[in-house]
């Protein structure tokens, strides 16, 4: 990611930050693109990384009994994917695999949570968004869409 | 609500406050009980309270077209209901019925608000519960739970 934290500010969660809390993000970001069939993260592994979704499309899979994982959602521009990695006990809840070519924002759990907790504005600000995400995404499970 | 914020310490979302957080809690907060078919809150209207369920069921129901509204999903112990109160435009975004008799802490969303405006600590710790029981809710959507 270039050092400008003003680049921060096309995300909804770091819009609301001053520029030196956008700067303290910048240092612990960087945009990278993946290709189809790259897996973000997996079930049950550490979460190392939040990915802030820019453009394309991830599927989101859960190991349902002894199967192979099965798709049971798909997430698309706007979303955050790894959550699960900023709340204990810091690991995956599920695997994501890229539905097709994606940008996205990365974070870097570790430090970012360190940030959240030493500077709970921070936190405060960002959790909102998170929750925001949540419930929408909630909404569109509840209504099967 | 007896005035004695130990009490709170029965809810997971208050475990890691201090004790004067908690106090300042205890100021908006009620225990209450409701009956079967009692409404809890409506779809759009603005967000009051958040209501953290202790005992009993509360089915989510929302207007699906011109329909009457339609049970999408229910929810138990332990879930936070009511969320999007604390989240700008501060309106519900489902209405929530009582599916039989609940007991529930109910806490006055406005006030909330401002306390964890002023008190990012106290809004970071709250935000986590909530980041967290969302999370558990879609994985339970996802799976079809």
């Amino acid at each position: 990611m270039p050092n400008d934290p003003y680049k921060l500010t096309q995300y909804a969660c770091f819009r609301t930050l001053t520029e030196d809390q956008r700067q303290a993000i910048t240092q612990l970001a960087r945009e990278e693109c993946f290709y189809t069939g790259h897996i973000l993260f997996q079930d049950e592994k550490p979460g190392t990384h939040l990915y802030i979704l820019t453009t394309g499309e991830v599927e989101v899979l859960y190991n349902v009994g002894r199967k192979d994982p099965t798709q049971v959602d798909a997430v698309g521009e706007g979303e955050i994917l790894g959550c699960s990695s900023l709340i204990d006990p810091y690991r995956y809840s599920s695997t994501a695999r890229c539905l097709s070519k994606i940008e996205t924002l990365v974070l870097d759990a570790d430090p970012l949570r360190k940030l959240m907790e030493k500077d709970c504005q921070i936190g405060y600000s960002i959790q909102k968004c998170i929750i925001q995400m949540l419930l929408d995404r909630i909404l569109n499970l509840r209504l099967g869409k």
